[in-house]
């Protein structure tokens, strides 16, 4: 019988912070792709555009116009999926039909004023200004709300509905399910192996090398052991328990990732990424040591600019599964050089 | 105050069979949609095309021939994500770092010989064929594994990528995340309220109406209460522990409902779905009686033959997320005749 080889033979992993598991079939790389390509993302949005109601100037949905803003500029989501104000679908109710109020508050925020420039071509200190809101926004929605989720949703693949860089902030009254997936693990662990979930990992993580994109003195970057998404990534280094990041150490983690990103099929590379922080709201007053803020990267490409991973069928039905090894995804950025490849071509 | 209306107040609903909950925000429905856009599927797939890997007579990758069938016809996946010998990865793992064997096999199963037609377009009879080589597959598969996935992605936009109509059916040696949820639901269900949760469930769908979009003698078919997917939906009314299924009723639901999902928008209409029977392998000696037997169909269409749902951003990171209320997508379908949108052109 041959020895286990990762990259050869399927296999389970387990996800620490979803307490689920992940497949691993890492030899199905070699099918040839017959489905879906992709649209490679357009390279032609104009840099100021009075109709995209994220540019400065704009006259957005319900009439209002936006400043002529030349940072990052916040506004109240004009559609938003949470609303401070909705009535209580009220608390009798059957075993199989139970419902529960939902109240929040849903936000954009532009990172720049320009339309075609994204993070990886920010300046760091733009970047950090962009870090310092997301900072300044957990404390001011979290003082209310007991979970604040900052998410980008970057390029259409990923149901991003306009090229403007830009972030959303979805704040609600309740822990949203992957949220108390996150605080369940994180606190078990701790309780039973007497360190914080994340900080062994990310310990264990910069030892081994194996699985690290990118680290500098406060960051690190790693395709997870578990990671469920081809080329997915988190994470911090140090202990910290809400939305207290290392800003400029932060700013220049996240330049370095995203150009690598860019670079691996020299495309502008579509995510969702948001922040996992400790729930806020009623649970400021509670010990939060086992919570250990952290980012997930969650790309879609699999093998080049146009084709995709499709979580379906199996996936949705049964099992998460992936199509190469973390240790594979991680080289493969590793070994990127760290200039963005539009810079190169200029 | 207002007073709750479903349609116009956010709120959240539990999903008794995954033990989570699911975000309804009605009122988005109105906000514009300016993302991506998708491509129709192509209408011009042909009756037979030799390079075509799944048509009859056809050499497929590793230069096996297809037979010249005229029914349905079963083959082994040529490039399995799961294989029936691979090693073990080891057993003795850190928490961060655990891993598992993972065993099984991946078939194919082609519905009809022509690449050109799918289910709803299929006669009765024919349909009751496949549903024959569903339930013989659970128990023949089943005498060796744990879990038997029959799935069908359906359309490029599912991932989908061979136009011919067919299913794959995945067996394993481990329980995947899904069916454990699945399990561990209905086992408590059952404990706590001495019925098995699905026949509780069809049985008051059944009286209320509001959800249901067709239902004959054996099965019924609704938009669950806790749907995620705009138009998803189940399922049986009768307690059936494993695949033994009504053949005739089913076929007839089945393409019942498969009518009227390509009539929604006019369009073959794409989705995911499989079947939920109860653990096989070493549990076949269990008692399964909390067990219901149950389709699943999850088809991303939100509003228009070329306008998704993106499950992405807040959906990944957070919390699912839905644009119309269950009761406003079971209305939709309902009210849709039952001839299939091609015939009436012809
Ligand atoms: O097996 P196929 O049809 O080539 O592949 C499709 O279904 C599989 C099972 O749901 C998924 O893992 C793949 O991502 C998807 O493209
Ligand atoms: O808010 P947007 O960008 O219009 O919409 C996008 O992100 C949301 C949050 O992840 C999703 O619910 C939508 O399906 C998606 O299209």
């Amino acid at each position: 019988k041959p020895t286990f080889d990762p990259k050869e033979h399927q296999h389970l992993r387990y996800n620490p912070l979803r307490d689920s598991w992940v497949l691993v079939s890492a030899h199905r790389m070699k099918r040839p792709w017959k489905g879906q390509v992709e649209k490679p993302p357009e390279d032609n949005t104009p840099r100021h555009d009075p109709h995209n109601p994220l540019c400065p100037g704009s006259v957005r949905a319900h009439g209002e116009v936006n400043p002529e803003y030349d940072s990052t500029f916040m506004f109240d989501n004009d559609f938003p999926a949470l609303q401070p104000d909705a009535p209580d679908p009220g608390s009798d109710h059957h075993p199989l039909f139970q419902s529960k109020a939902a109240r929040g508050v849903c936000k954009v925020m532009c990172f720049h004023p320009w339309s075609d420039i994204t993070l990886p071509l920010m300046q760091p200190a733009e970047i950090r200004k962009v870090i310092d809101k997301w900072a300044d926004l957990i404390v001011e929605l979290g003082a209310e709300y007991t979970w604040v989720q900052i998410f980008e949703n970057k390029g259409a693949m990923m149901g991003c509905s306009n090229p403007h860089p830009h972030c959303q902030v979805w704040a609600s009254n309740f822990l949203p399910n992957e949220a108390a997936l996150a605080e369940r693990c994180q606190r078990d662990f701790l309780q039973k192996h007497g360190e914080p979930l994340l900080v062994q990992y990310a310990r264990m993580e910069a030892q081994a090398q194996e699985r690290v994109v990118v680290e500098n003195k406060h960051w690190l970057v790693v395709v997870p052991y578990w990671a469920t998404w081809p080329f997915q990534t988190p994470s911090p280094r140090r202990h910290s328990d809400t939305f207290r990041l290392e800003g400029y150490c932060l700013a220049s983690i996240m330049k370095r990732l995203l150009t690598k990103y860019d670079k691996l099929f020299e495309v502008s590379f579509p995510y969702s990424m948001g922040w996992h922080g400790a729930p806020t709201g009623s649970h400021l007053q509670e010990d939060m040591s086992h919570w250990q803020l952290h980012a997930h990267y969650y790309p879609p490409l699999l093998r080049s600019a146009t084709i995709r991973k499709f979580m379906v069928g199996y996936e949705m039905l049964a099992n998460e599964q992936r199509d190469l090894t973390p240790e594979q995804a991680a080289e493969q950025l590793r070994k990127l050089g760290e200039e963005h490849y539009k810079m190169k071509k200029t």
